[in-house]
């Protein structure tokens, strides 16, 4: 299996996106093919043990910036990004990686120059990530595609994300939800209601209404929602967990006694972080477009972009892009 | 000043509720009408010290329970609910406290038999909370009182919050943003940027657009979304705070060395517990009814009814209600 990474992806690029291809290669045995200034990729590399490893470069003159609008991606057609989904396109690759820019890389996926477009029938794609519960990890689907949706898009983000959790994540029945603002049937925008009946009536093992707190007590494997809600949740619970666990290393070093207690219980703090590590993560899959897409962190090191391209990895070892085919047409013949 | 309390609302009703009622009467030298089953509130007063407290009591002899829906509100006529909104309509309350069902409480004052209805120019009311953020408190609105918005209730909620920041918090020109998903203008559901054009052609102190992130970092005074996602945020991060406290005590629970510390550090927790203790907030107003109304959570203590009693004793004195109205009428006058 060969990935291409857009190795002018991060914020400090190409540093931590090509640290983070050497461990990938070596720790996956798989290829990676590093896509971006070839000068400065070679110097990169030449930094690290590489021998017996199978990577290789693809030169791309220009990169897309965390700052470029969307529309960058047509006006900057040699970029890494660009070129690294090209090489998807043409089946160089199995699967595009990048730490880059998410709205350009969305777009590069569905409307570039080398576009791999949707799978056929999908309406939208879903940005998707997994999230800590407390009993596990959720899938949450869409988390910035798509700010506005129409029922049939949220049900097909329950159809996918429950096929990503039975075939990538190996859940078997996938507990799905779609988020509300209330329990019961009927509770919620107009959107979510009319998803709700759509859900309901197909065989996706629907559980019906989650509400905000059922995201991290791990009452589903999947909850869907529209982009701007699912966004605003990642980023609201990013946040306040570091604002939480500031709080307390503060009210800590306040008090000498406490300061002590804290180095003590340090083993319980360390276990809480590499909980909520984003990098451990990796990266959110575009599911719904024809070709495996990760777009992770702008803040990745290199132990993220490693993460990143095992998420990649798996997806394309569960036939992710199959699965969704094949289901979306069962789901339509039985319609 | 006197307050009417539905004092059936809590889980525990009456026992909290008499408690609370009791604690305020005596913290504020306020009066307070206890509203419900006269036998039980009689027996539940005579628990406590009461010389010298204005508290009376007015029978009602039914009471909306949890579970009820909201046409209840309809059905039990004679409720505490119902009959607690009605001393505010005639004039023999300043304010309406509950710590019940959210639905039927919102129901009572827009909708009920007795209902105070909305301030006049005002399309929706917005359930209101203050959170804490890393450097101080912030007021979202809406948090469930409309799951669908149009532009323009955005825009009167921004108008509202900004009053309430002003002139009951005493913040000095509140900073306004508006949740979405993405800090650049034109970022967002439809319905969020056409709000953002009413907002930004008006008088308020507007910052653009808040992330997610934003809530808990304290770059906004007030912030604006719909019931939908404010709902969705409100107890997403609730869950989240439970969680990851949890994980810290169970990591801590595996190792002794780790309990000791712990131990030691338990201020820290403390001081934690009373920044997140939902009975500290009190309860939300619902902003743009004509007539103060808070609703507490079901769960509520004595505490929690207290500090609700106080934010309604708060939003009195600082005569949010004329500050809306007037507000209203001079947005207007520049339109």
């Amino acid at each position: 299996m060969k990935i291409a990474l857009d190795a002018m992806g991060s914020d400090d690029r190409p540093a931590p996106d090509v640290a983070g291809a050497v461990l990938a290669a070596r720790e996956y045995g798989i290829g990676i093919i590093l896509v971006g200034d070839e000068p400065k990729l070679k110097a990169e590399l030449a930094k690290h043990a590489t021998a017996g490893l199978d990577l290789s470069i693809v030169h791309a003159p220009s990169a897309i910036a965390m700052t470029d609008h969307v529309e960058a991606i047509k006006a900057k057609r040699d970029s890494s990004m660009n070129l690294a989904i090209k090489l998807v396109r043409d089946k160089h690759a199995a699967a595009f990686v990048t730490a880059g820019n998410t709205g350009a890389a969305m777009a590069a996926a569905i409307a570039g120059p080398f576009l791999l477009g949707r799978i056929k029938g999908i309406k939208r794609p879903a940005l998707t990530v997994t999230l800590p519960t407390a009993t596990g990890r959720v899938l949450l689907l869409d988390v910035g595609a798509n700010a506005d949706v129409k029922p049939e898009y949220l049900y097909q983000f329950a159809l996918m994300g429950s096929l990503y959790a039975e075939k990538v994540l190996r859940v078997n029945q996938p507990r799905v939800m779609i988020l509300s603002n209330g329990e019961e049937e009927g509770k919620g925008p107009q959107v979510v209601r009319e998803a709700y009946a759509l859900i309901k009536s197909s065989p996706i093992n629907f559980l019906g209404n989650a509400e905000g707190r059922d995201i991290s007590k791990g009452s589903a494997d999947v909850i869907v929602c529209d982009g701007y809600v699912g966004n605003v949740v990642i980023k609201s619970s990013e946040s306040l967990a570091k604002v939480l666990i500031g709080f307390i290393k503060s009210e800590i070093n306040k008090r000498p006694i406490a300061k002590i207690g804290a180095l003590l219980a340090k083993p319980a703090f360390d276990a809480l972080k590499a909980l909520l590590d984003p990098s451990e993560q990796g990266g959110a899959i575009l599911l719904g477009v024809d070709g495996v897409v990760i777009i992770g962190h702008g803040s990745s090191d290199a132990k993220a972009i490693k993460n990143a391209i095992r998420v990649a990895k798996q997806a394309v070892e569960g036939n992710v892009i199959e699965h969704i085919r094949a289901g979306l047409q069962e789901a339509q013949t039985l319609a």
